[in-house]
């Protein structure tokens, strides 16, 4: 029962039983950063949507090899062939080798997926790390007659492969309506068609990311890298590929006809998308002035940020809504988000505390059901989350005394709750920040005890709290607002 | 003055003027761990080490790109060129992707350096993503006649080498000494000479990580990621070369040699070595069953561990040693450098308080340029503590009314601390075990407290702190040993 889990395809556009081929084994590839920048909801998005995922299988019992990529090399501005490479561009504006760009943004990028609790996939290969593989790739292509050399460039022949396979059926596009609704473009003389992509461009003399080929000194297109480390890492044919929508044309499709042609088969099962980012209700980008990195979030920085939003309460927000919804960003929803986690967790607490009664007035088989089914259905997140919420309901109508619950079934809630808050949502509770507010608590209430004792001229009492404070290097000033204390 | 640093040469056993290639930028290659099992003190040493020279030369306001390899593939269980790949092997007993192996021993890694704040490097390349700049290498030594091809394996010829370069010159080693006392092994029936080693091993069928060369499919020698990686990052020259002494031969040596051939020049300027760590006055090895790795001293569990150690003490106690003495690991020596940090980071503390005196009657400027000119002499952390040390012992005196320093000083003082204990050695305290004691303490105080009002029938009190504790969600019970409390 609890594995019937359904998922819904881009490529057929249907809601299909997922089925991986070599059961319990599941290959699960996922379009990771280009890292020339700072982490922003653009990379949390599909890093939490797909730990959810990658999560679920595991708790499923499935035998998961997830492997997300980093992008290093080949990502040129516009994201189809021309403009500068990306990190390149950074590094010639920092000064520095790309390599150093690409570990600094990688590094940063490792250091916000951590404090969101995102799961450290399997294998993170680089695009910089599998020259070889691409070009063998290439290769392929070539002596398959999809691709063809000008200039010690090699670009894939759109034309020709959509003659016998659908170029476009992944992102439900007609090759001959895109040609159609395009003009040619300068500095595209080189390909035979506008939509063709480059396999491998050669590098002009300044560039400093090259390698030698057959063709040319130079460094491979885009779309190349994940068909090449996809297969190396998951084989021919794999599972489950994801990533944002953005991603579907053309490098998805542009992915597909590459491995296709290269190993004579289409490469993967199931193709899973989440769904863009918006902040108040606007598309995120750097020219709207509305691009927020997820250190701006963590601190608060930002003209359009009214506080600062923990990681946590940034990957409860993104669960709050399916990954095939879209999602809006704004201070309203965030402070929902962080009441909701602060609900939900201190529920798991009032949990541990509950005692149990003979009798229990609330199905919570049912309840486990309900979260199972949510989860079967396409990873809904935000109905489990609901679940979880009537969980909460129920923990808390316990306590009061209006609901009761049988020891069994306090057990039965306890592994729901750990199961699916700890385990599939990954959510956990940000210790220090409470620690904190805590260790405020008592030194107020210490310090009020303490003017209580004096007034009362009790000082063997006053001198006991002095003494342990000195003892726990904690000092006090008295100042003309009230006492403030500091740890040394 | 402050950079007039010299540094203990290996290759000239001289002690040198720091003087870098291309002022302000350095270049400073580090061999980094093979990513096959937990990190261990053989991995913390050359990372604390090559971390403190890092942080000095970057103090010394000099630009360093710092590369530290990863090395994925190629290194061979007996160091040598016999016996399995330590990726693969693991890869093999653990039935997983040898690059599943890399991913996960290499984030174990990071998270141990970075628990001791240890700085990532500006570039950690791995092995397996450099097969073309290697390849190409080996081609450069081939076309120089300095390596032969046997079988579809290629071994660098270290007797045509040794005719003109001197093989043996950086380790002390005389080939013709080594040769004769070396017996040939069997499985070496390929190389001319038994210290002739691989630069390409073909790989055999079962083997998992092989890539297409002019020679066979298979995999690099062990020595060559760090000649082509170094090049890549650094150039064909660079200044500092740095690692653990135990690989001074053969892969240092093995590296200058490939690097000179391919390159027509001396690759390095300046070889530091770090010794070696001991056990109890032993080499650690899994065999003599006093293998420690880093989780186990920050948990306490291993027989010969009496506590645990935490991260920062692991960290003070290799940089209370000189970085090329050898480093003698016990429970007393480990308890001492805790008890040493905590002295030095609470006199840190203390200084923040202290009141200034018209005059000074402790030498603060001496004490600065001693803590430099300790720095200066290769980096010789054990004299730069104890000069801090001297600084706390002033810093308790003023604290204590017994010497006195003027607020200039003070100022200098706060200064010297925080460049040398905050940037140079980089160390911190550890808060989160600090603020559980707090915690304790104070909760400690609190239930006396309310015992005494219950006592003297004040109930408005202990209502209070009752109220007080249940809004914190901290929940205490009285148990017959007392009350016992628990944040919820």
């Amino acid at each position: 029962m609890e594995n019937q889990l359904f998922v819904q395809n881009t490529l057929t556009r249907n809601r299909e039983l997922f089925q991986p081929m070599n059961p319990p084994f599941v290959g699960m590839y996922v379009c990771g950063p280009t890292v020339y920048g700072d982490p922003h909801l653009g990379h949390a998005r599909p890093a939490v949507a797909f730990d959810l995922i990658f999560r679920y299988l595991l708790h499923l019992g499935y035998k998961v090899r997830y492997v997300r990529n980093i992008t290093d090399v080949g990502h040129l501005e516009d994201d189809q062939d021309e403009g500068e490479d990306k990190v390149a561009k950074k590094a010639r504006l920092e000064q520095l080798e790309p390599m150093e760009i690409a570990q600094f943004y990688s590094d940063r990028y490792f250091l916000f997926m951590e404090a969101m609790n995102v799961r450290r996939p399997s294998i993170e290969p680089r695009a910089s790390g599998h020259m070889i593989e691409q070009i063998r790739m290439i290769g392929q292509i070539l002596d398959a007659g999809y691709a063809y050399v000008v200039n010690g460039s090699v670009y894939f022949d759109v034309e020709q492969y959509d003659r016998k396979y659908q170029y476009g059926k992944l992102s439900g596009r007609i090759l001959a309506d895109l040609l159609a609704n395009t003009r040619r473009l300068e500095g595209q003389d080189e390909k035979k068609n506008p939509f063709d992509f480059a396999l491998w461009k050669k590098a002009q003399p300044e560039h400093i990311m090259r390698w030698p080929s057959p063709w040319s000194d130079g460094f491979p297109g885009w779309h190349l890298e994940c068909s090449a480390m996809s297969c190396k890492y998951l084989g021919e044919q794999f599972d489950i590929h994801g990533g944002g929508m953005d991603l579907l044309f053309p490098h998805h499709e542009s992915e597909i006809a590459q491995s296709r042609i290269a190993n004579k088969k289409p490469p993967v099962r199931y193709w899973l998308h989440n769904n863009m980012v918006t902040i108040n209700g606007q598309k995120m980008g750097k020219s709207l002035g509305n691009f927020l990195t997820l250190e701006q979030f963590v601190t608060g920085n930002h003209p359009s940020l009214e506080q600062s939003y923990s990681p946590m309460t940034i990957r409860f927000f993104i669960l709050q809504a399916h990954y095939r919804s879209t999602l809006d960003f704004s201070n309203d929803a965030l402070r929902a988000a962080e009441k909701g986690l602060k609900k939900l967790l201190s529920g798991m607490k009032t949990l541990e505390s509950l005692t149990p009664s003979a009798k229990s007035t609330a199905d919570i088989p049912a309840l486990c059901r309900s979260c199972f089914d949510a989860m079967n259905d396409d990873f809904n997140s935000p109905v489990l989350i609901a679940n979880l919420f009537e969980g909460v309901r129920i923990i808390n109508s316990v306590k009061d005394g209006t609901e009761a619950l049988t020891g069994d079934d306090l057990q039965k809630l306890k592994e729901l709750f750990r199961v699916f808050v700890n385990d599939v949502l990954g959510l956990k509770s940000e210790t220090p920040q409470e620690r904190q507010e805590i260790l405020d608590g008592l030194m107020k209430l210490i310090l009020e005890l303490r003017q209580d004792a004096r007034t009362r001229k009790d000082f063997s009492t006053s001198d006991r709290i002095r003494e342990t404070l000195q003892e726990l290097r904690i000092s006090v000033k008295d100042t003309r607002d009230g006492a403030a204390w500091n740890i040394e």
